[in-house]
């Protein structure tokens, strides 16, 4: 255990800076109230400016704060619990599905999902993507990676592009018999596109949910679904979501 | 959606440099090789120093990169898959547990999770501290928040401190019948004794995952788990792990 050896390692100065501030955020702050400018901030707690960043961005990443474009940082609203997976299994756009089609191209998946997918490299699949909405804000953006085998009654004719060729793709992805589907989340930052659809900077921390869904014995489709994290707290399980809005610290009494 | 306004905003210089720092790690480096300073590497793609750690930190974000504290930046392995939970609930201490009980202590939980406990605020309850292995490395740390109402039959005899006596906590706990739990996973930032467990700096970016264990008709007990977001993807489901390493990104063909 590295506890021994880490005892000697002294507190950053911007750690027990975002103690302070946090406990200024509750007494001080109320949802929404834009915090005075850095340099202030700064001299009011008597630290360089690049200490305060580096605690403001600790508040970021808590979800305490949030640094928006052309309005400055503001206290954070709690974050809101998403929905990613209950027990039941089902397949992207099964009905009660939360997520809207955007699109649908044709392309080579990264080499990883087509690993996955027991595709060529270079091969082109169906990728679907999709946006997901809560509070009339985009929570999260999608890409839906179908192989044209697990799809072949998929007809061009009707439905060429757009949304309408990505619910089509859907439709056919359904018509197979899911066995099964499995989840992982982890930490990433949001690539361009996915920024600027979740209205965030590229490289913004992001969530990443990658769902495999199961089918005729192989994987029928590969979801990659890009969560913001400043927002977004992603819930599983029986009852639809955990009522903790914040990590321990936020309201230790 | 917003698209359209955000079309206008150039894409920030680090996020192209990460790009191309990304590449060179794909064709230049292999896991575990140290960087060049930042100085060095700053001269050769022709950055400011501030634009160059920017970048670093979107490369650490993704899990690519490593900085150790006396050792410098080094190419990161694949993060490693950890099975947070499948199908089947199972209390905490129950055979085939991934955790081990480390000690065991009364005190007032946050008040958040007080609340989803219905503990009055500042009412003690019994804090069982467990830490998580993987490769021989701890992956994460957890405190689980059980009031005496849970485990109403527990002894202070037998086993009144450490590690044993969170067993014997965890082994009253599993009287109960478990009707049910949910989880939810969010990002935040490491609190200083979680860090000096995971051996990292206090504020790193780590996932907490909140699962609640329901019986009897409330929640019997609350977990607070601490994961490296550096090194651990997170995953759920039939499988068992799923196999993609990287964000798409990593190996776009």
């Amino acid at each position: 255990m590295g506890t021994q050896q880490l005892e000697s390692v002294p507190e950053p100065k911007y750690w027990h800076l975002k103690t302070v501030l946090s406990e200024a955020l509750d007494s001080e702050f109320s949802v929404g109230e834009i915090l005075p400018n850095e340099r202030d901030l700064a001299a009011r707690f008597g630290v360089a400016r690049a200490t305060l960043r580096q605690a403001l961005e600790q508040l970021e990443l808590e979800g305490r704060l949030q640094r928006r474009r052309g309005v400055g940082t503001t206290v954070a609203p709690p974050r809101v619990g998403v929905a990613v997976g209950g027990e039941q299994h089902a397949w992207p756009g099964a009905i009660g599905d939360a997520w809207q089609a955007v699109d649908c191209t044709e392309a080579a998946p990264p080499a990883a999902v087509a690993d996955i997918l027991e595709t060529l490299h270079g091969e082109q699949v169906h990728v679907v993507r999709r946006s997901r909405m809560s509070h009339g804000q985009p929570v999260a953006a999608e890409l839906l990676y179908i192989p044209a085998d697990s799809v072949p009654a998929l007809s061009a004719i009707d439905a060429p592009s757009g949304a309408a060729r990505a619910r089509a793709v859907l439709r056919e992805l359904q018509r197979l018999e899911l066995e099964g589907q499995d989840r992982s989340v982890e930490l990433g930052s949001a690539r361009a596109d996915d920024a600027k659809e979740l209205d965030r900077l590229p490289g913004a921390p992001v969530l990443v949910v990658t769902t495999r869904f199961f089918a005729e014995g192989r994987t029928a489709a590969v979801s990659m679904a890009t969560y913001r994290a400043d927002t977004c707290r992603l819930t599983f399980g029986d009852s639809g979501g955990v009522e903790i809005h914040h990590g321990p610290e936020r309201r230790a009494s």
